[in-house]
């Protein structure tokens, strides 16, 4: 076998070419973020050994590069959601979910973590996680403050809000600023190192999965310091190595539709490589053309009081959506450009956030001055505006849906933002296809049959999460700790079977 | 092994477990239509012996169920374009074939695609096929004449026709109505059957790859008669099994978002099972979300006059797209309903064809009562008329750039057809992912590494169509035919190296 067959994460080592193993544990985890962290928690709790091999030098994952909002609720509520007055209800949770993900959907998988999520939310109390019993009640991307909830999503915008009762379910560290994903994998960390039955090798590259003649995942290769070590994992691996979405040829074969004016945001790890060893044994990898588009023009909240409009001077969604739905739709478009118009007051207080780094487009004393400066058909943006305007007076946007606290009249002086992707506005992206798996998070291949031995999480595994359109803050470390969470259990479960 | 796993197209056997072949042959070819059919002859051609395995009692497949136009031109044209006054660019095919696959383009198949078409087209002539050297002008989905040559897709619409110069492609049989399909598949299998080197055996269904311990392909397991055999192939297998659009569950799991309001076409024989079964040897699946949507608006030719509108009243598409294209935006608006507004005079001449099965939506002696039968807030449609007739007087359509020669003003009374997905009108799909290939046809895998003795052609494999919005027709019968070529010249001369 040449050095490149051994290296390459699509092709598997057969245990029959295994001369000795170089370590022997109960599970094996690639990968020390929030899901590899959390699952390594519970297959200890549960009585297992394990390795955790973490490519860096320090644990963290992606989850420690973001705010860490943990999308929670159901079940009447957790503690702060209660606390602030609202009574979750597990069935709003789910109808909201399964809107989010739209027709990729996996009814199981949401239904067991909308069912779960209070739970989880204490098991995080459990080892420690602080949250603040107080409402964030200004329209955030991420809570810059210590409070404990918020909404983070398209729970009050159209047309969630009218299937299921809206309710706020992020939740946010008690923490300041956007020091939450530190602060998080920290409290993970100290969990993972107290527990003696857990070991952590950093500096360490998964490879390859090492498969029985059975086609039984029966443990992976691993390089560290130059070495190849073969580690046998009786019960199981478990892969939690990230997204693909740092792979620039991973992401065009599968999701070029996502890298038009777009940045990638992730990890350096976020390499695919375990998405590509899940494959190797005959995995289905699932939805792997989607990704999280963000168009993020807000805060300041007041800036939904504007609206968006194509080059043919056409609202076309309400703006009051999470910027992740506004960036699916936005790209949607048979539209050369994509402009936000607001007024000048608006614009006055964007500008001093200037979050979105959108170039001014035009600016008008009237809507025809407007109009004509941004090169738009004559009378198109002023009939938008007019009817906008008119529905704002009667309190109901009969066009797109916006909520009523958002519809004040656009009143000129006027400024149009150039929120095109491509033009100067940082719209980051990562994606959300991965493996598909059971919500136990057994790994199953294109039949849905369960490859023995092998479990994913995280963002290697296809979560709950599986749209831009239907994203809240918050989902994707809720579903790396829980998904994370529900391997490590069912791999030392598995065993006493 | 269980019977289960035997007959498990996601998981292989191995060749230590073969006790005894059945068959032998240099090439092994799974599904006798239009591409396993090409693949063949070449591959016998080449001096190979093939065995083509058929699941049907007779040859066919999905090309004999379509009207098999075929997509070619360049070099200066066919003999059929260069007859009717059309000289073809490779190049402008090439610009329009990239725009057509979008982000999701393989430049590599599209260029080899376009360089050798015209070839692609002498050699279809070499084996019979019929083609006449005339022109079908009128606006057509498929030739209902035995006209050599037509427009099929968005060549002359834009943004196509401002980047490509217009030129037909559409090749149709010598042939009345759309027996194309059926013709073409009378002629490869002349073709085939009157090879000595060429077997085929039909009723019989391939099960399962065979695999060497060098994870090589070798074989293939089939079922004939109740028996399974193990089969023999020396120099490949070739993978022309079809799409996955009557696999329900690997619709639900890879193009979900296909099924709304849509009803799957195809010919039973398209279970997925081609794709499954490369991919249980590490190839990778792409594409698997996109498929073809049409929203079939036409003949007549008139109706392209018409304007395309969504509950707001706005127009979001130049009407004189190809359905495909029209199907795939409509789906994007996030719009309840999809409506074509058209004069009664054009409504008289749809209701003679009635193509499409959509219902009356409403009637208006003037824009503004069609607008409330409609339930559109007052003065959108009005708005949209308003402005497409001052296009059409002026001889641009400056909103949504359909061509010049369909803007005749909308004068009232005015027909609205409800042509939203999954009320009444009929809206095909069918799917557009499948193994990754080299142009050559080998089967490589999520690295792009090529699979020994695996090769994949037609709907098994993602060509060089991959989205609605770019579909003309021609395209998959095209691709069908040429990737089987391609496939079956590969096969053999690979066993020359």
């Amino acid at each position: 076998m040449s050095d490149k067959a051994k290296t390459n994460p699509s092709q598997t080592r057969k245990l029959r070419d295994v001369q000795q193993w170089h370590r022997e544990t109960d599970v094996a985890i690639v990968g020390f973020g929030g899901a590899g962290g959390c699952a390594a928690i519970e297959a200890a709790d549960a009585g297992s050994t394990a390795i955790i091999f973490e490519l860096a030098s320090t644990s963290g994952g992606s989850t420690a590069l973001s705010s860490a909002e943990i999308y929670m609720g159901g079940s009447g509520g957790t503690r702060v959601q209660q606390a602030c007055g609202f009574q979750d209800s597990t069935e709003d949770m789910f109808t909201y979910m399964m809107m989010a993900a739209g027709p990729q959907a996996d009814e199981e998988k949401i239904r067991n973590y909308c069912e779960n999520s209070r739970d989880h939310f204490q098991w995080l109390l459990d080892i420690g996680v602080p949250f603040k019993d107080s409402f964030h009640r200004e329209r955030a991307i991420m809570c810059l403050t210590d409070d404990g909830l918020l909404y983070t999503g398209n729970e009050k915008a159209y047309p969630f809000a009218q299937q299921a009762k809206p309710c706020p379910r992020g939740h946010n560290l008690y923490v300041e600023g956007d020091n939450g994903g530190p602060l998080f994998m920290k409290i993970v960390t100290e969990n993972v190192e107290k527990r003696d039955n857990i070991t952590v090798e950093y500096e360490t590259r998964a490879l390859t999965l090492i498969v029985g003649d059975d086609d039984r995942v029966v443990g992976l290769v691993v390089r560290q310091n130059q070495q190849e070590l073969n580690v046998r994992a009786r019960q199981g691996v478990i892969l939690c190595a990230g997204g693909f979405v740092m792979n620039d040829e991973m992401v065009r074969k599968y999701a070029p539709m996502l890298t038009a004016g777009t940045e990638p945001i992730g990890n350096p790890g976020d390499t695919g490589s375990g998405i590509l060893m899940g494959m190797s044994v005959g995995a289905a990898a699932i939805n792997m053309h989607e990704g999280f588009i963000s168009l993020p023009y807000y805060p300041p909240a007041s800036m939904t009081n504007g609206i968006v409009i194509n080059d043919r001077g056409q609202r076309f969604i309400n703006e009051d959506v999470y910027h992740g739905r506004l960036g699916a739709f936005a790209l949607r478009q048979q539209s050369d450009r994509i402009y936000f118009i607001v007024t000048v007051d608006q614009y006055a207080d964007y500008e001093k956030v200037s979050f979105m780094g959108a170039q001014v487009a035009g600016t008008g004393e009237s809507v025809e001055e407007l109009e004509e400066e941004l090169g738009l058909r004559t009378g198109t943006l002023q009939q938008t505006i007019n009817l906008y305007n008119e529905d704002c007076a009667n309190g109901e946007d009969t066009q797109c849906h916006k909520a009523a606290e958002w519809l004040v009249p656009l009143q000129p002086p006027l400024v149009a933002l150039d929120i095109t992707p491509g033009r100067g506005v940082f719209v980051p992206y990562f994606t959300l296809g991965g493996l598909d798996t059971l919500p136990t998070g057994e790994v199953v291949d294109a039949r849905r049959q369960v490859i023995p031995g092998l479990f994913a999480a995280g963002r290697t595994a296809c979560g709950v999460v599986r749209r831009a359109e239907g994203y809240s803050s918050g989902m994707s470390v809720g579903d790396a700790t829980f998904s994370g969470r529900m391997a490590g259990k069912q791999v030392a479960a598995a065993a006493r079977n």
